[in-house]
Formats: C-alpha cells, sequence, structure tokens
C-alpha cells in the first residue's frame, strides 16, 4: 500500500480523496489544514485531519505528500518545504514561472533524496505530454491549445471584484470555426479574439447600474478586453441552479507534414471533455503519486515533471501486465 | 548527430528516410537491403545502400538500427540477431506475440548491453500510450479503439487472394453512432459489427463472375464477416486514381467518472487522422530512435516499450527548453 497524506482540503484536496478510493493500491493516512482541524470533516472514514504544522513529524507514516495549495502564493513556499520530508507531488500551474519553481524544488529534493513532481494536472500536465508527443513524431507542423468549455475561476473572481457584482461565473469557450480550421490542416495564424470566447453569468447587487458593469468586464485589460466577450445577468438562484458545477476541458491539436516533399497531412488531436475540473486534476496527480513512490523506491531523486516520467510508472498494472493488455 | 542506419527499404524504410530529413541531430549513414544494392534507389544524396548481410561489419559506425521489416516473419528474427550488435527500433505490430517478442529481445539486449525499443508506431505505440495514461488517471471507466478511416493492407489483401480479382483496396471506416455513444459518456457495450464498416474497392478480371467475388469477401471468416461490408467494382484506373493513399488513423477514447460516488464523467479522447500510414509510423519510429540513443547514454539496457520511456527522450529539445516552452 502507497500511504497518502494530503496538504490542504478545498476542492482540489477533496478530490484527491475522491481519487484514492478508486486506487486500491493506495491509501489515505492522514489531511492536514491550515485552519482548526476540529473544524474540517472528511469523507474517509478512520482518517484524521492534523494541522499543516504537524505534517513533518509524520514523515516516516507517509510515503507520498500531495500539496493542494494554490500556485499564487501556497505552493512557491510549500513544496519547498514539504519536499525536505517527503516526496511530494505538486499541480502548480504558473505556466511562466515553472522553470524557477523546478529550480527551487529539485534543489531541496536532491539534498534530501526524495522526488518531488511539479505541475502534475492536465494543463500543465496531460495537454503538456500531448503538446510534447506530438511535436516529437512531427517536428514539421504547428501546436494549438484551445481550453474550455469551462469555468476559469480567475476570470470567475475578476468579475466578482467588480462594485455591484453580488456574485459571478465566466466560461471560456473555444470558438468552433477556429477548431475547424485548426482541424482542417491549414496551420492558420490565429488571434486570442478567433480562438475563444468569454461568457459571463452575472448576479448584481440590488439597484447595480448593469451597464456599467456590463461595460466594465468588457474592457477589463487581458482578462477581457481582447476577447468578443457576453454579459448575461441572471438571479442567484439561477446561478445556483445552473452553474453551480466546475466543467472544463480543451483540445491539444498538432497538424504537421511528412514526406520527401512534406506533401503528407496528420492531425494529432486530444482533448478533454471534465465534469469536474478539481477532481480530473485530482486523479491525474494521484496517478503521478504513484509514479513518484516508485521512482523512490527505485533510487531516484530531484525534481521531476510529466515529461521525465515513464508512463507505466504511472499505472497499477505490472510492466508484463500492461504490455500483454494494452500495447 | 545520431546515426542511424535503416534495414529494409519499402514503404517504412522510405518514411523513416523522410523523417530523418526533419530531424537536424539525426543522420542516415546507411540502408540496408535483401534485395541486390544495386537495385535500390534512396533519396538520400550521398548514402550508400548496402546488403542485408553487411551491417553487423558496421555497427560502430551506426547508434540506432531501424528494423523496418514485417511483424508475421521478420522482426520475430531480425530484432532478435540486429540487438546483438546494435540499439534498435522496430514496430513489431502482432498485439498477441507481443510478450513473447518482448522476452526474446530482452534477452539479447541485456546480454548485449544495448537498448531495443518494440513495438512502436501509433498501434501499438501511440494508441498504447493512450490507453495507458487514459486508465491510469481514470481507473474507474472504460476504454475504445476505433481505427479509421484508413487502408488495412492485410484485408486488401485477403480480397486479391479471390480468384478473379485483379486488384484491391479495404478501407475500415469507424461508425459515426458508436462514436458518439462513447463519447456521450454511456459506456456502451458494442459489438464488431456496431463499430466498424469495412469498405471494398475491387477491380475484377475480365469475364469475373462478380456476383461471387463479392459474396465470397462479405462471408470470410475473421476478415469480413462479422462486419457489415460494401463492395465496389471499380476499373484499375480509378482504383488507381482515387484509391492510391494509404491514410488511415482512428480514435482512443477512454470514459470514466470520479466523485465520492462516482457522480462526475469525463472523457479523453485522443484521435489520428494521417494521411500516409507508413510516413507517420516512420516519424514515431525516429522519436523513439532518438529516445534509444539517448537512454544508452545513460547506461540503460534491454528490450522497452513506449510504456518504458520517458516522453522527453524523444524531444531534441533540452529538458530546460521542454519545460519553458511545452509544460
Amino acid at each position: 500500500m502507497i500511504r497518502v497524506g494530503i496538504m490542504g482540503y478545498g476542492n482540489l484536496g477533496r478530490g484527491i480523496e475522491c481519487a484514492l478510493k478508486q486506487n486500491q493500491d493506495m491509501e489515505l493516512v492522514a489531511v492536514f489544514t491550515r485552519r482548526d482541524p476540529s473544524t474540517v470533516t472528511i469523507l474517509t472514514d478512520g482518517v484524521k485531519v492534523y494541522h499543516a504544522d504537524e505534517a513533518s513529524k509524520m514523515k516516516d507514516e507517509i510515503d507520498v505528500l500531495i500539496l493542494c495549495g494554490g500556485s499564487a502564493t501556497d505552493l512557491p513556499e510549500q513544496t519547498k518545504e514539504y519536499t525536505k520530508y517527503f516526496n511530494v507531488v505538486d499541480s502548480f500551474d504558473t505556466h511562466a514561472r515553472i522553470p524557477e519553481h523546478f529550480a527551487n524544488v529539485d534543489e531541496v529534493a536532491k539534498a534530501n533524496g526524495n522526488i518531488a513532481i511539479i505541475s502534475a494536472g492536465w494543463d500543465p500536465g496531460m495537454f503538456s505530454l500531448n503538446r510534447l508527443y506530438a511535436s516529437a513524431v512531427l517536428p514539421q507542423g504547428k501546436d494549438y491549445t484551445f481550453w474550455g468549455k469551462g469555468v476559469s475561476q480567475g476570470h470567475s473572481d475578476a468579475i466578482r471584484r467588480i462594485e455591484g457584482v453580488a456574485d459571478a461565473k465566466q466560461y471560456t469557450v473555444p470558438v468552433d470555426a477556429a477548431l475547424d480550421a485548426v482541424r482542417s490542416g491549414s496551420n492558420p495564424d490565429l488571434t486570442t479574439r478567433e480562438k475563444h470566447t468569454r461568457e459571463c453569468f452575472v448576479v448584481a447587487k440590488e439597484g447595480a447600474d448593469l451597464a456599467k458593469i456590463e461595460a466594465e468586464i468588457k474592457n477589463m485589460p487581458n482578462y477581457f478586453a481582447d476577447y468578443d466577450t457576453t454579459v448575461t445577468f441572471i438571479t442567484a438562484e439561477e446561478l445556483k441552479r445552473d452553474h453551480s458545477g466546475i466543467p472544463h476541458g480543451g483540445f491539444v491539436i498538432r497538424s504537421g507534414n511528412t514526406g520527401w516533399n512534406e506533401e503528407n497531412k496528420h492531425i494529432i488531436e486530444y482533448s478533454l471533455k471534465l465534469d469536474s475540473n478539481p477532481e480530473f486534476t485530482a486523479s491525474v496527480i494521484v496517478a503521478y503519486a504513484r509514479a513518484a513512490y516508485r521512482m523512490k523506491q527505485e533510487g531516484a531523486t530531484g525534481c521531476k515533471t510529466v515529461f521525465d516520467i515513464a508512463p507505466a510508472y504511472m499505472s497499477a498494472l505490472s510492466g508484463e501486465e500492461l504490455r500483454k493488455s494494452m500495447l
């Protein structure tokens, strides 16, 4: 049994707990929180919730600690810190800061003889893998990543900060015409606006100026100004009824050519359609927790990403079973 | 520069030659053939064609030998034999015999300190990878593989052996309704007949009994009897004009559930749409030739499949570049 701890019990932590239940070779042994542990109720019978400060004392009882904090401020500190004591997996997803995070974590992991897998999830994660495989196989080609249809937490939060907004949910939606153009193999150059639209469902406070809210959303730099954005005002009840899920997904497509004169065209497409973004992310992380455990058993140490991990490490099946059933 | 040799110069061998041209860190150094070398003309200037018997003498001039023989009789012997002298990659695709092939090749590879990557291509190969990744991430779920639309060489050959047939081309076609059912997440149980149809384009010899040919195709056990099969008689000119390509492709879809009560549904889909089956297969093999070279440099030996190879080994980019640009 691979003994797993969860650091942080929000949507992602709960997703990890659910994923562990589906993996018979792994067991949850502890959940850690920065809140008062007595206020946190988890789903698994017989497993205790501890304060985060207690984690390092349990280093010998946990094979892999899964870090479920946010990428903005939590993980840059937490992953470095806990890699001193544990093999860890995180889902650090600030793409631009991955090289820095990798370097920081790698140093600690090597110094302490642990494995730290960073940026596991679906983007970064499964999407990254597909970008790599596709570009290695078709070096003459072009990559496209589309996201959605799905909820962007960051964009929803940005709307909620506007004066007069009580609540909001924002969906990122890939543009069908752009997807079709990519799939045709025409290697189009697509602007930000051509690739995705943004759909906003907003609950306004009583007496708020709706036209002003709408204008403020549509003109918000970085978040909305470069997109075709629609704003729909709904009631709090409608928001709850129709928009309480956290779906997401997207597409990684590579279009490339082969042949002595590049006369043959090929399209590689990978897509995800997810009812629950955090639960799917958690499922990827748990498979990589198995990989972390096994690589450590074989004597490997240091920081790893999905690029560095042979796929077989992620499966509960043996090499022999995999070759027989899946190759 | 990674120095590559090609053993066997048919469609696949030529595809390898074309793929090497697109990879700046690799160079073709020799082509080997069982034919009289003077009768074989290749595309690359300045590279010599040798008889297959000469290969072992060139062991110090070749980093990876790519084996382009057939799976029925060539590769079971060739891969074992050449692994004595070279790191090799093959595309052995008789799924049921992979465990046996692996065991045979592994022994020789270890005894001689070489890396042998077997069953590289797209199925087995990229499709296998996607079956593994998806099932590791979504253990509660179901896998589906569809092939096509594409030319099946084996089925085309089977038709050509029928009395009165001058030439033929067979396409395997996935059934849209089955694909849609799988994508809906309903986890349907699908029969062979429900998943694929078979389209046959046949050139009959003069005076042949067309009705008899059609019946013989449709009732052929294993090949056609379990499928809805259409037979269309065309002229030799039409066959040449409309059916001389070797397209293929297909879909690997996993539908699975997460959540404490498995209440959330997820669909992972990987698809290929290929103008040239042999050239795409060759492109996958060449990326794995790079992996073979690098793993050998790091001291690894033995037989490997796509499951055992960290994705980063396949890319010409460094780990640092990959993390920066693709993660």
